[in-house]
């Protein structure tokens, strides 16, 4: 179990959702108070974009967030009006480069906080089924990376939602299974995406929240300047934001 | 607030107290019970020795000791009758292998949980008394390192309780600060040592269990198969064991 | 293009292949004299054998060899009867500890040096080709590990001949593509067998040499108290040392 | 010996200096042709400023240049009209954060390349010479960081060329030590400074060449749109740059 925190709005420092917030996504990492782990130092990831290049920035290390003073300064210096920033629990697999969060395609970002049980039976067929292109982009051993590449070769770059009910059939579980629970948030450079689901209906949380014109996402309200969080609809994806904000 | 685990007595796999016990020295890293931090994420190190060598194995490094496989293999494969494993949680201080506990100085191993909230008042001065071999020395910028260094440059390898006594003495408090607090083990390849001193009275926890014929020393008991763990006294160096073992 | 040393025989310390002799494999990996790249700083891994335990301990990270500290020490503490060391130039691909050599699967453990020019041609075929449980060991994404991976779907621990023909034949390049080169270093706990092979005759170097009653192979001679060194074989398994040996 | 490169102009984005030229910085990490080593593998760092604060970024780690991902995404993401880049070839004392390069001080940020062969004769003096704001911002201990925080104390923030004289004096090998070699690039947020010294006249290298509007300082020529290279003047402070650009 992973904590996520995203924005979409006028640009600002990745610092003020990564850092500031006094329950800031660097505080998540040691202290989450909504998740079965409480500790988030299997490693991070952030990609954010500019509005004149399609293809994010990212920014991946294996240390906990907490203790990487890159990532201080970094979240200080850059702006974006479009950033997706992860910290993550890993109940199994190794902590690498390759498996953090946020993955990327293209233009694409996108992070995962759930667990898949049943991974190890559906990812051969699952990985066979990817045509070439996706198939050679594999980096990691995350089954967060093969719900990706599945979205998109189900379509996501052209129909959002039938990719997400496609990928949901791939990965459902068997009657003798452990429920599915997956809460995503993800990003083709325009709009901020949000999906919450589970075979048991227990969805990772994830709030939203309005701040100043801009959009905040993340697994646990931030409680900073934005005061009233909501919790994200489940079952259906969210779009958020359609980026229509000039630059602060 | 770090957790400390050490062992002396016939040669064992590491991984015995490191990994394997229920509450383990790894478990300890994600789960501590006793401490003021949960985690100590903030790198792990482990030195050892052999009976042919004064001179210990050291193995350090920034990630969390729960996601290095690097300790885990390297914990089944090497046997020791004497070790000490420090995870650590930096209050204050980079994250750096420099900075990882244990610190070693010839055929000497040292390891710290505690406090020194006036280090800052007192660093300066304690580094100038050094004599230039342990002045050359430094590598990171920790209390604990210097807590060490003061040690040694009070007489340790000749006489452990009169240079306790008396760096005790150059890290005492003054009036208006915070109290010192420190629960250290130590050893010089052939005695495993600690010392549990509070300004304030409340050291830093660590208990003692027999196992075989072997000593135990760890921040909170194991949970192995050492049933019995009894708090170790405070306000004066404890030795440990005399190596008088045969090899397992 | 990377750099291997192994050795069989009487226990040694690691650090006498890997860090003393003056052409050390250490050395190699900054200042390679017969590899296509002179430096190999991209990570360092090393397999070793206890005698009362089959499956080898395995130390990889992905700094430099030349600036690990832990590989110095570690290299001195540790004495094995066979081990195989490894750093490397990655051509391409990342750099993590899951594209670290040696890759181990149970008592096996695999090192290579070469390449495989149109690995993306063939990898989709060959992971397919894998039976469930090697499938599921795959960790990382070099062409190293498949070449390892499909030695045993073809029986490596049966019948090591004829598993590398039939190996041979799976990555044969077609007519317009680049040769294969692959020089492998591979054990099971008991021998150490090296395969040099290359579809242009241009295998990777590999030398041999007797020190004491034990064997060395290592890409380049390592200018120890090993004097005579002679070139390893090409296009058939060597089978190196039986492992007769008492403790030294 | 390591390679430097910095530029100051109209804001670029940093890979047309670390990556992007046919001899960039992350090249001459791998293939330095006018250094003693060729390889600066021990680690990298990247100083940015932004015109709105006067504090700058700094991202650096300890692997390899060449094989970081998070720097190749960095470069192309942030632009900036003034930046130091460093890659580190440690010719003693551990690879760690700390002793990264760029060093940073308030709105200073400062890069080394070169020797302090008698380093260990002056350190104590020096270090015991700085006042307590400086001494505590150690964190490493390299002989860069000390050059750096002594023109500090000697008013490097009120007159550079004084503050270098003494500090020049202060580095001064005796009679039969080894020549004192330095190449420095430093930064105030406002102008680029280079100074090269050497007491046996052997300075290491460093080039110039104008840029479009800007200037560009590389250890080795870039070989990039930069056509002509002319060598950095020795034995005094040379300025760059005053900024006076408008936004590209």
């Amino acid at each position: 179990m992973c904590r996520i925190a995203a924005y979409s709005g006028p640009a600002r420092p990745l610092e003020d959702i990564i850092v500031k917030p006094s329950h800031s996504l660097l505080t998540q990492s040691q202290h989450a108070e909504e998740a079965k782990l409480a500790v988030n130092g299997d490693g991070f990831g952030v990609s954010w974009y500019r509005r004149d290049d399609p293809i994010p920035g990212v920014y991946r290390d294996v240390m906990p967030a907490w203790s990487d003073s890159n990532l201080t300064s970094l979240s200080r210096m850059v702006s974006s009006h479009l950033f997706i920033a992860h910290v993550r629990a890993s109940t199994a697999g190794a902590t690498s480069r390759e498996n953090c969060h946020p993955f990327v395609y293209k233009n694409w970002s996108f992070c995962h906080n759930g667990q898949v049980p049943h991974i190890d039976r559906v990812r051969r067929r699952l990985e066979a089924a990817l045509p070439d292109e996706l198939y050679h982009t594999r980096r990691g051993t995350t089954d967060s990376e093969l719900i990706f590449l599945t979205l998109l070769r189900h379509g996501l770059t052209q129909n959002v939602d039938s990719a997400w009910a496609k990928t949901l059939e791939d990965f459902q579980p068997q009657q003798d299974e452990k429920p599915v629970r997956m809460t995503c948030v993800f990003s083709d450079g325009v709009s901020l995406f949000a999906m919450r689901y589970a075979s048991d209906g227990k969805c990772p949380t994830l709030y939203t929240s309005a701040w100043d014109s801009g959009t905040l996402i993340a697994s646990e309200p931030l409680s900073g300047d934005a005061k009233v969080w909501s919790s994200v609809p489940t079952d259906r994806v969210i779009k958020f934001g359609s980026n229509e904000f000039v630059e602060a």
